[in-house]
């Protein structure tokens, strides 16, 4: 049996930084990871390979700079833990020992029991590169694609699909408008303006109810029973924790979503950790467990795991999720980060927004200008910025992570209203007109 | 004699500002700006006049909006106030009476007293539109332009002549590297890269010591001894505080610059205030006189003092600047905030730095990906962040008002490096690689 003092399950994005984190802060021990693919795809780039970048192998999520590190990288899967013996085994029947153990084993694609669901040209999006450019190869050939699901993954799937030469593309969401789970209804219109003008045929309010075909899927029925015509089809629906080993583990699941944490990323077993998709999550507000499965809070979460594995060396300040993220519709950045209106009064909260339209850049006649949009919301009585949303050009695309400082520091609107702030012709808008300063201006007056 | 309730010199960016927020929070009150330049330039805007805009005009500075929401405005110049009758006169003789009066006057551009400053073909900045056109046509017909300053305002210029077919340009700066007041050698290096890549002669580490000519400007002659070809010499060197007519009014001046101020931007005179470049501004961790003089920092001054004029109603969390700004140079950003690692040093702190290197998209293979690099400077026992170099391209453009927001609020590096954000392919690093959150870890390993 190999003996490691850290043992990582899974090298996506979560794994590695666990990795590299531990390395920087307990130098003297010895890593290792076991991963199942043997290429794996940077996870947020996957809707990239249809278009954007030249070769879809670009999007390789490179294992050699752990190695280099002294990260020792085994290609087999993990099957069962013992956290008595604090071992693990594998597929191919290898066992390994641990100190501390990391699961960071990521998410499955949501694969929904739907009639027809398994035909041939039907493709669930797994993080594996081999599979993926066929899968690409395949859609490439179609003529009519229908992509399911209209969240920030399938909204990106549309966009790109689209560009490519010869393709109609269709995408069936079933709520009233699209990316309703992290924008309101305004955001989501723009979303849905930019990909019509593109040509994408937008289904709202319908599910999918049966793919049909012979071998391969013809069309697709949807629940008000319209045909949709369709060759190839793409699920863009989500994903589900991968808590399948973790139950061999004895750990304590949450019933809703993962492998249940604490704030420093501790299961219910004091030597194992889980970071990234398959662990559970807790919104920063409400503390509900809520299904946000972006790499940047994985990786956040292997930071403050990969820190703390035998000290707590870096106290962590924030023990909840806010969702924060943003998503490229052919140049149009959208971005939500903490809770939407609706959201918040669905919860509960009593709130204000405050809502600016604007340019991205001024005077607003400069070469590439486009227009923006923020709106942040507020808890009405104390003050205190409970999420915001921005729609902008490329140039005010890190606008919404300063939106996330300000809630992960729970800064109130007056603050927001004082905030200096640089602004510069060719990247924001003027110093007059600064979005989050007139809108957290706008919910002060109400 | 005309009296209002609010008045209000100038109607530059810090005016404006002032005007609309008194207007929001005080909607009862009269308003009524008096401004000395028929038509005024967007003040940041002015280097883009030169060739990114196609019509320099495009850049001025309107009011119309200001008087759509009731404040009046008056084209005359102040020439003296009387603080014990409350009014102020003006150069067409004319009166008016005041509640509450601002000052909003700016800066003057430093034109230094050189042998030759005064021959044709050189030309200060000065934010008149009339004057500008007529200075930037001029410059178009020459064939060699030389800058005088090598600070932000220096380099936009120089970056936006070189965009002109036909004329050669040339760059002087007297200390040993461009941008130093803002940037450690580093940073500095990155933008004299740029330009040298473009064609710009680069001369650091020289005064400019006399200007040679007839009528118009020949050449110049610089302390090294060396000639420089130009028949036109652009200042941009700096400015002053305006406050001539501050003196009329018994207002404490400091001694090194601008009208003394309080937090709430209250001048010795309980009833004036004064925002903008006319005002003294003090360094954020420091305390001393800073000669910061950005519209943002206008703006945000502007905000503080519109809102507070009657009551304290808007409370200042941040009682000092933190100068942040943006600079551009031909598609490369540039950002800076608070203190750089040299000032710190300088000024007595302890420090620990963190820095890292990357590309401002991923994979670094999509289209229009840069290189990007970002520096913190944090108190070496407190933890406390001091300050934040960054560059990078478009997208991440805004990363600096995130380091500047980090700032005001104090946050230390273990703070920011657990920090949540959002990342995505087109628009940020990878969330492995977030900069921001690299760059603190790095200096918390120290």
């Amino acid at each position: 049996m190999k003996k490691v003092d850290i043992l990582i399950i899974g090298a996506g994005p979560a794994g590695m930084v666990a990795a590299t984190t531990a390395k920087k802060y307990y130098p003297n021990k010895s890593i290792a990871i076991i991963k199942s693919i043997k290429a794996g795809c940077i996870p947020c780039g996957i809707p990239y390979m249809f278009s954007s970048l030249k070769d879809p192998s670009d999007n390789k999520l490179k294992t050699d700079a752990l190695e280099k590190k002294g990260v020792e990288v085994f290609i087999d899967e993990v099957i069962s833990i013992d956290s008595e013996e604090k071992k693990v085994k594998t597929k191919d029947s290898k066992e390994y020992g641990y100190q501390k153990l990391i699961f960071a084993i990521g998410s499955d694609p949501i694969v929904p029991s739907i009639e027809g669901i398994d035909k041939e040209g039907v493709f669930p999006i797994y993080k594996d590169m081999g599979y993926l450019k066929e899968a690409i190869a395949q859609i490439k050939k179609k003529k009519k694609v229908l992509v399911i699901g209209g969240g920030f993954i399938g909204v990106e799937f549309a966009d790109e699909i689209s560009n490519i030469d010869g393709i109609d593309v269709s995408l069936v969401e079933m709520l009233p408008h699209l990316l309703l789970n992290s924008f309101d209804q305004e955001f989501s219109q723009l979303a849905e303006d930019k990909l019509k003008k593109k040509g994408v045929n937008i289904i709202t309010g319908a599910r999918v109810e049966k793919i049909i075909g012979d071998k391969n899927v013809k069309e697709v029925k949807l629940s008000d029973g319209r045909i949709v015509q369709a060759e190839g089809v793409v699920l863009g629906i989500g994903a589900r924790p991968n808590i399948k080993i973790a139950k061999t583990a004895n750990l304590n699941l949450d019933p809703r979503g993962g492998i249940a944490v604490d704030e420093y990323m501790r299961t219910s077993n004091p030597d194992i950790f889980a970071v990234g998709d398959c662990s559970c999550k807790r919104d920063f507000f409400t503390r509900k467990t809520v299904p946000v499965m972006l790499a940047s809070t994985a990786t956040a979460e292997a930071r403050v795991a990969g820190a703390n594995l035998y000290k707590i060396k870096v106290v962590r300040e924030n023990k909840g999720t806010i969702a924060v993220y943003s998503t490229y519709i052919d140049g149009l950045v959208l971005s939500s980060a903490g809770l939407t209106e609706k959201n918040a009064k669905e919860e509960g909260f009593e709130i204000i927004t405050g809502e600016v339209q604007g340019v991205d850049k001024h005077p607003g006649t400069l070469p590439g200008a486009q227009k923006s949009r923020v709106k942040l919301v507020f808890s009405k009585q104390s003050g205190i910025i409970l999420g915001g949303q921005v729609s902008c050009g490329m140039a005010c695309a890190q606008l919404i992570n300063l939106v996330g400082v300000a809630i992960q520091k729970r800064m109130s609107a007056t603050e927001l209203e004082t905030l200096q702030m640089a602004t510069h012709p060719y990247l924001t808008s003027s110093p007059t007109k600064y979005p989050v300063v007139l809108a957290a201006q706008e919910a002060v007056k109400k």
